[in-house]
């Protein structure tokens, strides 16, 4: 059908779009399942930096989704592979969940044994910070080391409503230290979609964005020319597409991922 | 002799090192005119960002120095590069000395006609700024354009001493919209130094760095495993060298460009 045609490949974004928190969006698994089989590709393409693909590849496998781990992306993946290309001899040292680590170690970036010995700090969210952390951030970035973000999202929804992000925790180093972050890696930016067209293996006209960001998944889609399709399930209400600028305007919107399997 | 052995090429900044002001430093054209009889190869690499090629080109043939407009990269010019790779169909917003504009056209970067319809504000250095100009960058920002600034040093030196430069203009768009900037394209970053090593042919270990910056030409150098010369004749003095972190610290100091004609 329409939606799908001369489509042979789906980026599709992870939180709100596929899980909310912990649990599986209803009727997602099957919908993925039926993209699968149609033979169009999927590579999941997540803003999130706090998270390594191992954990990534865990939680989709627990909820019976067939995935690989080369076709999970998350912005973690991207700049550590961004600094192991440009900064093959860059000392980093990470503001963050274990799961960036985890991602620096796999892709052989050389992590700082001092704060004062790095090149970069690379901040992502840290749910589990402790004063400690964040002060051996700012030791780093005063001892000069430059500011990498593996995005800039300001809040993601928890129990409890917006929970702050990785912009909070830029905040507190740039403020502390007068320096400022110079690259920010996540959706929507073209190193994120490189990264993704490169494993999917198509090109953009070739390939639908599936996510539930206006700012992010849907902006990215459009600017590289994708089809684009936005999902209720997260952050989006239908008046926020109503009132969408036309860069950040998807071209087809979905209650759930759920619904598309009725589009193949 | 030992300061140019195994050197193919050489990698010059401009102002403070060449230039200062609209003044070329004494014995420099001297200098460059024996590196090149030398057989060796030269890119002149600026973070000007408010400044084209063409404008570089004529001045420093002005000054008697022989050079091609293909071996001047300022980094307006990466800039509008790196927008015609990656973001193809983008429009952009300048705000900005015409320079920059200047490099967007001759890299056929779309401009959006209005502030409200484009997709990046790219921030550079602009001296003759009058506050609509600024209003439309601001007016741009608030419509959902990102920001990338070519460059975000805070101050050069004028007759009166320090004077605000980007990091100014950077922080008048995020400060009143919010927004930060995503990207800053220039030097120590690898966009620089690879746009550097594309133009002059080798490989970074083959090349030297010469600058009177710490922070931007010598760190730049030293990650990249490039030879770092600094020079005495721009924003450093001794007591920085003697100061500066190792990953800031040259190989070679001298009073000025001028003095490297001896080691040849």
């Amino acid at each position: 059908m329409a939606l799908f045609s001369g489509i042979e490949g789906a980026l599709i974004d992870l939180d709100g779009t596929v899980f909310q928190g912990k649990e599986l969006i209803e009727g997602t698994k099957e919908a993925i399942s039926a993209i699968q089989k149609s033979g169009r590709r999927i590579v999941y393409l997540s803003n999130r930096g706090n998270h390594s693909r191992n954990a990534g590849l865990l939680k989709l496998r627990e909820h019976g989704i067939d995935v690989e781990k080369e076709d999970i992306i998350f912005s973690s993946t991207v700049t550590a592979r961004f600094i192991k290309k440009h900064y093959p001899h860059a000392q980093v040292w990470v503001l963050g969940n274990s799961g960036l680590i985890e991602e620096m170690e796999e892709h052989q970036v050389k992590l700082a044994k001092r704060p004062e010995d790095a090149d970069f700090v690379v901040i992502t969210l840290h749910d589990e910070i402790n004063y400690s952390e964040l002060n051996d951030a700012f030791r780093a970035t005063s001892a000069g080391a430059r500011i990498i973000a593996t995005n800039s999202d300001k809040t993601y929804p928890d129990e409890n409503g917006p929970a702050i992000d990785v912009a909070g925790f830029i905040g507190a180093i740039e403020s502390a230290t007068g320096q400022k972050t110079e690259l920010v890696i996540g959706k929507p930016s073209c190193f994120m979609v490189e990264a993704a067209l490169d494993q999917i293996g198509l090109e953009a006209e070739q390939c639908m964005v599936i996510g539930d960001s206006l700012g992010t998944d849907i902006s990215m889609g459009n600017m590289q020319g994708m089809r684009t399709v936005l999902v209720l399930t997260g952050n989006t209400t239908s008046t926020m597409v109503d009132q969408a600028a036309t860069r950040s305007k998807p071209d087809y919107v979905f209650q759930s991922l759920a619904d598309l399997r009725g589009e193949l």
